[in-house]
């Protein structure tokens, strides 16, 4: 005989956890907690066998299913001590749905189920509450009539909006005991009005008809689009749970509460919750009443003055310290659980793992480890790596009054305040008289640099999460808002307007670059701390991991920073960063608007020492520790001034006329740069440049390599697309190594290899290896190619994209695992085949997302590489991905 | 005993054509020649095998190589009737390199060896022309000197330079037999004053020190580097050719010429050819006396006057006739022969299939199938099909004078003239009154499409062979020269500059579509005839075709060329082509300034009747056949106007202020719009658009259908990246179509397809295919995305990265089969995997390409798409490829 129905109830359970594809997730939850001797209101649930057969023969249930439900019941009532349909103390159940997986608001739920005309008088008098017993009988007739009887929920609504209105009440609280019996008197007529025949009166009827409903609505549209949506195979089916209902709001014995095992805002080892007295749960949260503390510590820390449920009620409480303890023990994290006391009596509703701040998650898993709850590999398992980026930002305080004037992408978390200034110039001159300011522009460019650096946040109009500001800031650790649609900026006017609103030059916002709030004023932040725990979890995680993680990091600020936070070298160090300095970008454009190589190497020769000083620095600060070194990328256009003056200043360091600066700008001008003339096309046209910089690289690693240091330049050649390209490259760099290797006597070991962003360079690895020494994914250009998608103009539709359903993750987020996932594939495999251990990195902003990271790993790459900032994510992802557990990435089709 | 040395002559050889790799190419072709009975100068080649052991063996011979060859002299002189170092009448010979593969001017040649003081007399009497033998003599000294003894040929033209001086003589011919032995002396000297050894007289010694030089010149330095380049393999070797000399200048009874077997311009199967009395081969070519006329024909002909061989040496010319025709029946193909006359007596130094135009390749094809030379095959084979785009377009008369002033890319075949005009709008107004204009732009946008229409000719200064000025001008027939990079236009001036030379609007200009120039004032043209010969050819290339060829069209005049010319339907009907005529473009405008989808709606109404009657058009047209229709492609801001007076235009029409528009332009304005919003992207974010483009089709198919036409519409959705974009977008159009047959009582068949032009739809076809009916590779964009190259953008580099060798092929020309290709396969497999049978087909500028077709055919492919000019050089490639012998691509690393 199958077992169509498992009971629960007094300290224990048919079911377990173990069951949840047979009594879905609810069920398989409570026979857990029931099992574990906890007071769980008692209760049955009807397999997703019965699911199965009920849609597959005809909506009919199994023949033996009506005796072994009808067991279960008696089962139940002997453990509550009631009876179904007893007119002095009836059982009332609540009949919900309970698949394996989630389907939050997809099926139904009828509660109070076993009221009638009789029944309700019992109530009334067990309780001594008439008014309550009338609202809980309305309440089921409503819901009944609507779930089960097909009677919109409408119709009750509107007959009691009619008696308020009549009455003159405001508020259902003003209904009395006699108007709730008015009421179920009126719902039962409309019921049959509009079913011809009365409400049925029968418990038995009324629960059949319960469960059937719960089953039928299974296969109603809601359900079936939301399965399709969501890849739930239709022969899953729903459980069905049948369990008895308890009140907290039966009097002053009774109440209703949720607590916490550890307080989930600091993860202190301390109990944490509130409660009501005489009250539903959802009065709890509805927040009408104040909630009183569970502790007495509680009460003393916060000062509310409330007496605690450790005073009020010391027999409960000392129950749900000893349920903490199970609990913990039990589950092994910290617990969120809701709990009921009617008439002294406690039932433990639901337990689950309890939501918390990215610093209590890290202090329970250290806690926990000390307390050998758990191991090192779980603690490090148990946080959430896109979590932990909450830790190591300013954030707002959540406390603070915010006034919100629009939102936009949270492209690089922290909160930060300041002046409004709408140009980098504007913000460098505020900067120097001390002044904070968040730099506000429709879009940053490279020549933006220096304003951004000095600002203490970022607000951009369009753009979206790689934008040129968002990649940025993520590298400087500055928050950042982009693509901010709402929001019109003037720059001539210098003013900003958002719905009306404007915003002038030197007006205070904050900006809140996790949330992508925008907020008029300065809003208080706290700044988080780094706890112990935090440098403990770390060095577990690095217990487990297996790929390395490097920074992306061209300063020496940012390069420090990478180092603090564990980074293993520099995975890409953009050498056009360096362009941009005010001492040398004059420099730069000459070299751009020379006629003649001569001249060109003329103009290169003022920025060699630059370079060099650049790279010194560095080298010295990653002491013994790669260094990989992409040469210039970017379309020389992208070093160009456009205003006038800025035009003249050029065009007198250059000794030529304005004119011939603006004709070779408009020569340089490209109808789509990310597709131009750039990376290793320009090393392929101007080789000198290159060459320059490869000096600047060497003569630097001499020098420190004569300090005593040990340096390992990789020397990174971007946007290879032919193997040709690569050999004329490697050739310059070799030559010059050799030239300065031996002018000065020092042997530098350096590789030359490749930014693999195309993908034609993908493709053609296997040929690629047979010149590169290292391969480099770079997954931002790599993404927008094999998309065909621009991230800066992606802004405009990727939303509706999202909204649409049509992807589900933003490929510039999380790597695309089908199509550019592919690609990395084939390139790695393909490289490998040529070159036998290739290192293979990745050097996109990808490289600091945990799902990404660990796609990185199921394809074997040696390391990743991300902005300084989000290093010890990399470094949790990677440990994570390396125990086989690592954050999946939604796939797009 | 291995045979080292095989001898010809006199109508026999020991070798053969298929001997190749042992006698190289000229050996080889030298005996096959004297097999055939020919009168060849006789001779003998030493193997390449000799070549391998001189080089493993310290440049030493095999100890039985000097036998065979002082036995191959010895028949030679036989054969000739003459001696080697014979004081009365010597023989001399040629000493000349030959590889298996054809390395032009890689090796060394030494002429008239065996001439001494003593021999050179022989000769001058023998000649009766002393100043020949001394000629001859000083010429050979210096040959051999520097080739053989290391002697630098500048030595020797000082010396001849400084006696010329010295005499007061402009020129060679001014030297008097006494002049050249004072030469012979001087360069003897010279010799022995840098060797120290006088010049060998010995012609033995002459003939194994030119044996060994030429032998020795397989290592040089040249020979490596050029063998390295092809991939020529080291140890292939060159064989070496000894053969007796001959003379046609050594009098009146000499002579030498070149011949055709057939015309080589018409195609005409007669006798064709120049001679020269008294005279040497180069004379011919020198151009400074007028060569005389093979046949009285042609001298009838040309009128020139001068006697025909036929004449003046009626035996030679009958010889000549009777080579002719052994030649023509062995080789079965159109010759290109050189002869020499040495005192009566026909010698044949050369025989080689010859270079012909494009109609005459036609004409011998067709004709030698009548003649039973070849089969309809072989004659399918034979013509090139690049070169049958002559046959298409009006090109230059050859003998037309032209005054070049700039060169571009050879973008769009043809020839015009035409007055020079610097705006579309001006194009269309000159038009008007009857003036013919070459539209010179910077560059194209689809706005400019009128003044294409009705422009001679189009000239751009930017833009690649797929720009859009490129590709427009193929699809319309239109000559186009595009990336005139040294041409500076100034659209305010009117006025264009080319190194300092001024056009003005009005200007007379040619350009050369076939060349890339640009010629100033009237070139006369000639319009190339479609003979019969064209249209039997084709009938045959479509015996043996198996792929499919359509064409790219959009307009009626398109659609009826395409038809003309042999499509198969259409591949690619550009649907945005149809938004931009004057009487709609308004409406599209104001479709996109729209606030809101009803206003959008509202304006998209007004479209759809133009769109509607654009397809009946072309339905009717291809009544029978497929027409692939593209839904909207490019970026909406492509359609928004650019000045003042046309924005104040769409302002009103669509009841905005002009701010709005320009507003919106601004909002719409992209950094990348190549990877922008565009393709599908624009039909998930406006269905409403793809909606009305989908009535627009289905409403005109309905009508055509009534009207007794067969019609098979495949909509085609653009830049479908995730298969979700299709199934959204299939969805519409299959609504579209069910509501539109439905009110209409029709019933069409349709299919619902997309194109695959980013690298990761072709990765992802397998999942795309399961709603995709049909498959079409854009290659153009599919080049772009994955190369990472804008075709706007790459000529401004992909020039140098052709002159430095970083690429063979231009991508955008002929398929990148390692990269695109390789992506065009995984498409086609994972795509016929899911859906067997899967029609595929490519609809990028490569349809036309010959050796993309071919890449086509292996790739399984079921039909190519071209412009409608290049539809029968497709179907020409198909065939070709279908007999597996296409034209290869060149593969870039």
């Amino acid at each position: 005989m199958t077992k169509w129905v498992y009971s629960f109830g007094a300290g224990k359970a048919e079911g377990n956890a173990g069951l949840r594809d047979l009594l879905g997730g609810k069920g398989a939850n409570l026979a857990e907690m029931s099992g574990l001797g906890l007071p769980v209101p008692p209760g049955f649930t009807i397999t997703t066998e019965v699911c199965t057969h009920y849609s597959e023969h005809d909506d009919s249930y199994p023949a033996d299913l009506k005796p072994q439900v009808a067991m279960a019941m008696a089962e139940m009532e002997k453990l509550i001590g009631k009876k179904f349909n007893d007119a002095s103390d009836p059982l009332l159940v609540s009949v919900r749905s309970g698949a394996r997986a989630s389907m939050p608001g997809m099926m139904d739920t009828v509660l109070n189920l076993g009221l009638n005309d009789v029944t309700v008088l019992g109530l009334a008098a067990k309780s001594g509450d008439e008014r309550f017993a009338y609202d809980s009988y309305r309440r089921f007739i409503q819901m009944y009539g609507d779930v089960v009887l097909g009677v919109d929920h409408h119709h009750f609504e509107e007959i009691l909006q009619n008696h308020k209105e009549d009455q003159g009440y405001a508020l259902d609280t003003d209904m009395t005991a006699q108007d709730w019996k008015q009421m179920v008197q009126a719902y039962g007529e409309k019921v049959e009005q509009e079913l011809g025949r009365p409400f049925p009166q029968d418990p038995e009827e009324q629960l059949w008809g319960a469960v059937s409903a719960v089953f039928g609505s299974w296969m109603n549209q809601r359900a079936i689009t939301y399965r399709r949506l969501h890849n739930i195979p239709e022969d899953w089916g729903t459980a069905v749970n049948v369990q008895a209902m308890v009140f907290g709001n039966m009097g002053d014995d009774c109440a209703t509460g949720v607590c916490f095992t550890r307080n989930p805002s600091t993860g202190e080892n301390a109990y944490y919750g509130e409660f009501l007295v005489n009250a539903q749960g959802e009065d709890v949260v509805a927040g009408i009443r104040t909630p009183q503390p569970l502790t007495i510590a509680e009460k003393n820390d916060n000062h509310a003055g409330l007496p605690a449920l450790e005073e009020v009620m010391p027999e409960m409480y000392a129950e749900l310290v000893r349920i903490r303890s199970v609990l913990e023990k039990h589950y092994k994290d910290m617990q969120d659980m809701e709990f009921t006391i009617q008439q002294n009596k406690l039932w433990m509703l639901q337990t689950r793992g309890g939501k918390r701040t990215a610093a209590a998650g890290l202090r329970i898993a250290v806690d926990m480890v000390d307390e050998n709850l758990i191991d090192k590999k779980e603690a490090v398992l148990r946080i959430d790596p896109a979590q932990l980026d909450q830790l190591l930002h300013p954030m707002l305080d959540p406390d603070a009054e915010r006034h919100v004037i629009a939102r936009g992408l949270p492209a690089s978390p922290g909160a930060a305040s300041g002046h409004v200034v709408f140009s980098a110039e504007d913000a460098e001159s505020k900067h120097a008289i001390g002044e904070k300011v968040i730099l506000v522009r429709i879009e940053t460019s490279p020549e933006d640099i220096g304003g951004m650096y000095v600002a203490q946040g970022i607000l951009t109009t369009r753009g979206g999460m790689t934008s040129h500001a968002a990649v940025v800031a993520r590298g400087m650790g500055t928050p950042c808002v982009s693509g901010v649609g709402a929001l019109r900026v003037d720059y001539a006017a210098k003013t900003m307007t958002s719905a009306g609103k404007v915003i002038q030059e030197g007006d205070l916002i904050t900006i809140d670059g996790a949330s992508g709030e925008v907020m008029l004023g300065e809003v208080a932040t706290i700044q988080p701390k780094m706890t112990g725990a935090f440098g403990r979890l770390m060095e577990w995680v690095d217990e487990f991991r297996t790929m390395g993680v490097r920074a992306n990091a061209e300063t020496p600020e940012d390069a420090e920073t990478a180092h603090r936070f564990g980074a293993e070298g520099i995975g890409l160090c953009r050498t056009e960063h360096m362009f941009f300095d005010a001492q040398r970008i004059t420099h730069v454009r000459r070299m751009i608007v020379a006629k003649n190589e001569s001249e060109r190497r003329e103009a290169l020769k003022q920025i060699l020492p630059f370079q060099r000083q650049d790279f010194i620095e560095l080298f010295k600060i990653m002491d013994g520790l790669p260094v990989t070194i992409r040469l210039l990328d970017p379309p020389l256009h992208e070093f160009l001034p456009h205003t006038d003056k800025d035009m003249a200043v050029v065009a007198k360091a250059a000794g030529v006329d304005v004119l011939t600066v603006k004709t070779r700008a408009a020569q340089l001008n490209e109808t789509n740069p990310m597709l131009g003339h750039r990376g290793c096309r320009l090393g392929i046209t101007y080789p000198e440049i290159y060459e320059m910089q490869a000096r600047a690289i060497f003569e630097a690693a001499v020098e420190v390599t004569k300090a005593g240091k040990k340096i390992i330049p990789e020397i990174m050649i971007p946007l290879v697309a032919v193997k040709a390209e690569l050999d004329m490259m490697k050739e310059v760099v070799d030559r010059v190594a050799e030239e300065v290797m031996t002018a000065a006597g020092v042997k530098v070991n350096y590789m030359v290899g490749t930014m693999i962003e195309l993908p034609r360079a993908a493709l053609r690895a296997g040929e690629i290896a047979k010149t590169a020494e290292f391969f480099s994914f770079g997954t931002n250009d790599l993404t927008q190619t094999t998309f065909g998608l621009s991230r800066d103009d992606a802004g405009n539709f990727l939303g509706i994209y999202r909204d649409k359903g049509v992807i589900e993750t933003d490929p510039f987020v999380s790597i695309d695992v089908d199509g550019v996932g592919e690609l990395i594939t084939i390139g790695t495999e393909r490289g490998r085949a040529t070159r036998p251990g290739l290192k293979v990195g990745i050097c996109g902003e990808h490289g600091g997302d945990p799902a990404s990271v660990n796609f990185c790993q199921k394809a074997g790459l040696d390391y990743v590489s991300c902005s300084p900032y989000r290093v010890p994510i990399a470094r949790l992802a990677a440990a994570q991905a390396a125990l086989g557990q690592g954050v999946g990435v939604k796939a797009n089709a």
